[in-house]
């Protein structure tokens, strides 16, 4: 799906990956305009002075930085930061649009690159380039900036649980962890199959602090100029990885159905297209069924499907690529299948056969698609649950990091010196503080002791290792 | 629909104009993966030394290169270019990717941002930071290469006419106008409305020169190493100037059905939605009867409308928005009309009303939609029609391009020295020697003297002055 390329740490993302990506904006697109965003676009240098306005903001992102110094065969006279994030920008931007309070509240979202100097890379996961939507909104009051923010982490949360099958927990990030320059940063969480976690969106309530850096002030309803309270929120590149290593098995790629772009391979069994027009003839007319518009309608999708009239490869060599790459139903047309006036479905997931008349062949694949999807899912949760461990003794908790890994919901006194030693001595992060009482294994009010000090505790948090 | 930065000569692409970007890119997306090309994507960056191993190519885009020095707070080891254009970076990867001519023809188009330094700038006409398409083919021989090249001419065109309703002239440039790399260069030209020509759009046939030059070879059909046969082609943000320049009026923006965000704005006159409840109602039943699927079959695409409620401005104030923001059909609904059972339906680029019976609105407004993209091509036509002249005397020549401008049709030696000093006296470049019978106001084939200098010429070239 991607390639390193000659640029140390960018990838080339290649068609069948980019695909992914194209199916994971255009319904995110849709949940972020369903929600009153508009999509605008913004430069991608960022003048050095601009970076350096808001305090926080600059000394966590300036090590990261790829900088321009000469353009036009000329030195600049000010440097230009390729942006790691664009709040600097739009914020000069925002604070010439709005005025008064009827501007507002601003909803603006847009889909870009951004480059972040990192030292060591993981396809999709953590490269210098990525591609990513980032949504930048301005509000009248606080309490409208913290239900934005809430609002998209939710719409987060739910796009990747129900198109991306991938389980995960809605939480707040430590003073430690979260974004540089926001007040809160709230994040959604997954498990990856190797029982790392992987920080897969994140939600920031900016609170003032861009605001005030940058003058974006607006007349309030009483004719007195106050600064925006602000909010901003993006997911990247990295869920394309976040799908790979949830869903992959030693055969290839899995690809959950709403985000495949190709749904059903239908594979004629046969080495001469001419002779055997019969079983071409089923598979077409399959193909042709399966966009039935009462499927579209059923699975919010239209099923693609493609009939194989390669003549070069052998079916096994088919089946195999078609494994490797997670098209998430195969089907099999044999001449015997013809005989016996069925067709044989395979599904990527479990691998199972299904003999089926022809005449129930699109009905059964558009359930199986729609079975698949929430199977997925469900598989994850399983897997998380299995993996997930009320800890309350620090050795413990150190040995289950490295056997078998995986969530560690233990009690922390809230103080970062602990938080750091205790990622400095196991490699572990907080993850997050579960907001939901769903996503806990025990009570959200319980006292406890610090896992390493033996502080005062009031609620358990999420401990792991992570990408 | 567009704001200068902070930064020298780049954009932001305010939301509306970024609607109408969304509609070129999903349009034209489709007939660019209609005609067999995938989507992928390649690093911003390009080292220094990729560039420099075109000779052509680096002597035309260094003058214009950003370049980051260093990164990650570190003196770069090789500095890298903010891509002007990808064809280097782009054939490091292919000359990995591509074996055997089975792995042809490769067929390859990306959607990114590029970074070309300019002088002068416009808005979405000529900016420093611009988005764009740029697709990269490879093929077995030069003339599957040669058929690529016409064939995505063709595409953009058609999309040109039939969506931008931009009338174009698809022709070849000389070789001083070519594409830095190429063998050929054709380009599709536009006449704005102040009669400077547009290049809306090119596509290159860069032979083997890139390949030579990063060893893009494939194995042919007789087992023999050889070089790939490439093209390339784009179009860019330019293209929302181009509609802004070619159908814009003294009220504000037209924007071509095919394009609009929104097509139909229903404004019930009422100062009170709650007494008015009636008006209300019909505009609603209005905006339910225009999304009938007849009329997406007809238009190809569904229409938009957006029933007003605001109470805050009076309907002059909207009526005015409306006009400038181009929103093709505007429809107005007050007591009166609700008394004769009848809307006023305005169209944008005629300013024409129209009194209907209610029942009869939805059809007569898909109908005048139709009608405005087929009228603001002919409208466009006729103008680049009546700016369009022969000319054989070089003293008519300099006067009408001063007064009134337009295309020139002309003799021209084919001597890069003339057309050099023809620049230079006039600001008049050769936009380029036209492909179709149909662009031209002369036979094909007319033997001549060139303008400047009566040398033989066998054919007459289009000059203009340009953007």
């Amino acid at each position: 799906m991607a390639d390193y390329s000659p640029v140390k740490g960018c990838m080339v993302i290649r068609p069948n990956g980019y695909a992914v990506w194209e199916n994971i904006q255009r319904n995110l697109d849709r949940m972020i305009k369903e929600t009153g965003h508009q999509n605008a676009y913004f430069p991608i240098f960022i003048p050095e002075s601009f970076l350096k306005k808001e305090a926080d903001h600059v000394e966590g992102f300036a090590p990261q930085c790829a900088v321009v110094t000469y353009a036009g065969a000329k030195d600049l006279e000010e440097k230009l930061v390729v942006r790691p994030t664009s709040e600097t920008i739009i914020n000069s931007m925002f604070a010439k649009w709005i005025q008064s309070y009827r501007d507002l509240p601003l909803l603006i979202n847009q889909w870009a690159n951004v480059v972040r100097w990192e030292m060591r890379t993981r396809l999709f996961l953590r490269t210098t380039e990525f591609l990513w939507q980032e949504g930048h909104t301005c509000h009248e009051t606080p309490e409208e900036a913290e239900v934005e923010t809430l609002k998209m982490l939710r719409v987060y949360k739910d796009f990747a649980e129900n198109y991306m099958a991938m389980p995960v927990i809605a939480g707040l990030k430590t003073p430690s962890e979260k974004f540089a320059g926001a007040e809160r940063t709230y994040c959604i969480e997954a498990m990856l199959q190797d029982r790392k976690a992987l920080q897969a969106g994140t939600s920031h309530n900016l609170g003032q602090n861009f605001a005030k850096a940058f003058e974006t002030k607006f007349q309030d309803r009483t004719a007195n100029w106050q600064f925006v309270h602000q909010t901003s929120w993006g997911v990247s590149t990295r869920l394309i990885g976040g799908i790979v290593m949830t869903h992959s098995d030693d055969k290839g790629l899995v690809l959950p159905p709403k985000l495949a772009g190709l749904h059903v391979a239908i594979v004629p069994i046969s080495k001469n297209p001419a002779a055997d027009k019969a079983l071409f003839d089923v598979a077409d007319k399959l193909a042709y069924e399966l966009k039935n518009p009462e499927f579209t309608g059923t699975l919010g999708y239209t099923i693609t499907s493609k009939v194989d009239r390669d003549d070069q490869h052998s079916p096994g060599w088919k089946f195999h690529e078609y494994e490797l790459t997670g098209i998430p139903i195969r089907v099999e047309l044999g001449a015997r299948d013809l005989e016996k006036n069925q067709v044989t479905i395979v599904r990527r997931d479990t691998g199972v056969k299904q003999f089926i008349p022809i005449a129930d062949a699109a009905k059964t694949i558009a359930r199986e698609l729609g079975q698949m999807q929430t199977d997925l899912l469900e598989r994850a949760r399983e897997i998380r649950k299995k993996f997930s461990f009320v800890v309350d003794d620090y050795e413990d908790f150190k040995k289950k990091l490295d056997e078998p890994g995986g969530f560690l919901h233990a009690h922390w006194c809230e103080q970062g010196a602990c938080e750091a030693k205790i990622k400095e001595e196991t490699k572990a992060t907080i993850r997050c503080i579960p907001l939901d009482a769903a996503d806990r294994l025990t009570p959200s009010v319980e006292e406890g002791k610090c896992i390493r000090c033996n502080g005062k505790s009031m609620t358990r948090v999420i401990f792991a290792r992570s990408y």
